[in-house]
């Protein structure tokens, strides 16, 4: 008998029937002898629905009364679910963040979890109850009622499974688990058994966005075991594990996965003056029109200046290029600025690249091999990124994947 | 400088335009300098949708969590008040039930209200802002979320407005106050300006159904000074005060209004052996089958029997004579049972006419000067009910509006 934590996203829960299969799954591990809590997000739609209609009510809607408001989706899931339960004989009770006592930081609609009273989760448990959990939500010391933030159910999940002392936190969402890379551009990509939290941080923020990232780092902070699985399948077989890098393990291997992002619009300014202050002179208005930089590369130039270039979203290319055009270059005094919006990022990542020469060059060599030129590269510990024509995406995807025979069972 | 409660029903908050309303309403009190309370429903419909949500779950859903599921709706337009609130400069903060200690038994869907703990509204008023607070809910003794029945809004305004010793409890609601009888059906009907808690509780029950009986029977308790107003009128003038009958008033109208109900049926069982237990014989099995029966009469009949007869609605008639012919009359032997669902009932109401003489005798001489039979009568305290062919109901309601002198403003 285990204890089990199972977390549903949006379109798991996004309709009655959904709901009521989700309901026969958590049946399945209570006949196995297992305890469960389940946590659920609001049916998928609905907090969009909701912060439009706050939105209707004021242009920026008061933190305080957003969270009141979408708050609520949730609670309708929960007790949907209960009642679910119960209609096939599963004893159950719902709680919402406040009931069972998630208290979090006052900073709503982005709070953080400061402490669960798991009391009452482990009396019910005892009794023989299913507990569902509104995720994504709790209150302040003052009472007040707080969200966590956008993919907050996960941390939630996670949470719960750290102060419950859980045997393993079961994220389901609508894919099997996390894979080498995106099966529709490599049909021979493979689902990975496991993954560690570094390499799943790193895929996350790439594109593979299985899981939130502020749930992830929590697991690993709390050393929960997490496991991401498919809430579609009839079997969801074993998903794919989220582990420590200090697990035993013989072999590490080398590259886990290939993360790639399309739609990236790279920017580059020439002959900027190389002097204290200027990053912050060039992205500080790009940051204040709340455009969101991706990658950010800095590289020596001619004698005395430099060349800047960072990558924003494709849709924020030409308001982008406004900025630099109009407030940024006259002010700092740069020669030009170029910028293309037909660029994608590939990115290759494995907590094993730091132990083993070689692989930037492998990868440099494979991509020369196929006539792709690199047009920017950026590495971490155990990332590297390298931007390249958005044409040839697809292709340096499959070839860098087969080079480091992430097709292979025992890659 | 007055402290006021307000209660806003479903379709004064029924889209966001109308909670727009309703902010600028509680906008032009507080630039008065009262001090302000408001009170919401759920948007209209919403609390259906969710009940309708709950049904595909489990047919008979589960009280406690059909409470989680459908307390959701008010916490959506009390967070969406306070957005508007603000947007126009009004400092707000909402409530939930449980969030403002409004403490219930735990009869889930229908608990009834314990306590309230109002030190918080008090220092939020103090603190010069509108408090709103979400109808129709609080928490039990354990933290469960409870809901207080359909209409539980109005019992929440009275309820908080008793505990915070306020000034007055408006309800607004879709009619500016509540009239002499049915305006649609007499042209003449006048607002009146007051009427007794008793009055109401037969006019509300009697079809007129303007304030939640629950909240009367609450307001009279705790000697709240309920008024009834419109919310869609610019200015919703002083609608109709509720008073309690000990209120000096130098003259005391003899009758309030004519209240009716179409959409009856009538049902007679003839011949009945008149011995103890008859009435729940024949009452319990109608009952058992949820029919809602209104009118109960029993009369002398034949030597050693009976007549019984009761009215249900007209959609119940035909369910409810075969309960009768199949289970009630072979088992206690009564004669025959007839019934009519054409039928209608028309009262007079006042609390004058305890002391008043004749009020019967001029409404039975009115209803026979136009030929109208009288098929039942009933009568209470302050009303006098008769039912009678349904053709015949604007008739009889527009001759005893006039008879009564309902009409004229100082009637």
């Amino acid at each position: 008998m285990a204890l089990i934590v199972q977390k549903y996203g949006g379109t798991s829960v996004g309709n009655p029937d959904r709901i009521k299969n989700v309901a026969r799954r958590v049946a399945k591990f209570r006949e196995q002898g297992h305890q469960v809590v389940v946590v659920l997000s609001a049916m998928s739609g609905e907090t969009n629905r909701l912060i439009a209609l706050a939105k209707e009510m004021q242009a920026q809607p008061d933190p305080r009364e957003l969270d009141v408001v979408i708050s609520t989706g949730e609670q309708v899931t929960i007790g949907l679910l209960a009642m679910a339960l119960k209609d096939i004989g599963v004893d159950a009770v719902s709680y919402t963040g406040p009931q069972v006592k998630i208290l979090t930081d006052s900073a709503f609609t982005k709070a953080r979890i400061v402490s669960i009273d798991e009391e009452n989760i482990h009396s019910d448990l005892d009794n023989g109850k299913v507990v569902v959990v509104a995720g994504f939500q709790g209150m302040d010391e003052d009472g007040n009622i707080t969200t966590l933030g956008r993919g907050g159910s996960d941390t939630t999940g996670v949470a719960i499974a750290a102060a419950l002392r859980a045997d393993e936190c079961q994220i389901y969402t609508d894919v099997d688990g996390v894979y080498t890379t995106d099966p529709r551009v490599v049909p021979e990509a493979r689902r990975l058994k496991s993954i560690t939290f570094e390499e799943m941080l790193e895929m996350a923020s790439l594109g593979s966005k299985v899981l939130q990232i502020r749930s992830v780092e929590f697991a690993g902070k709390y050393k929960v075991k997490l496991r991401v699985l498919s809430s579609f399948m009839d079997e969801p077989g074993e998903g794919t594990l989220i582990t420590f890098e200090d697990d035993d393990k013989m072999e590490q291997a080398v590259i886990s996965g290939i993360a790639f992002n399309r739609d990236e619009a790279k920017i580059t300014l020439l002959g900027v003056p190389d002097k204290p202050g200027i990053a912050y002179q060039i992205l500080g208005p790009v940051a204040d029109a709340n455009i969101d930089v991706d990658m950010i590369i800095q590289n020596v130039g001619e004698v005395g200046t430099t060349d800047f270039s960072f990558t924003v979203h494709r849709n924020e290319f030409a308001r982008t290029m406004d900025i630099l055009k109009n407030q940024i270059v006259p002010h700092i005094g740069a020669r030009e600025v170029v910028g293309d919006n037909k660029a994608a990022k590939v990115s290759v990542v494995g907590v094993g690249m730091r132990s083993h020469v070689g692989i930037a060059s492998k990868m440099f060599r494979t991509l020369a091999e196929e006539g792709i030129n690199i047009q920017m590269i950026s590495t971490s510990e155990i990332k590297i990124s390298v931007v390249i024509d958005e044409k040839y995406l697809e292709l340096a995807v499959r070839v860098l994947h087969k080079v480091f025979d992430l097709d292979q069972e025992n890659a």
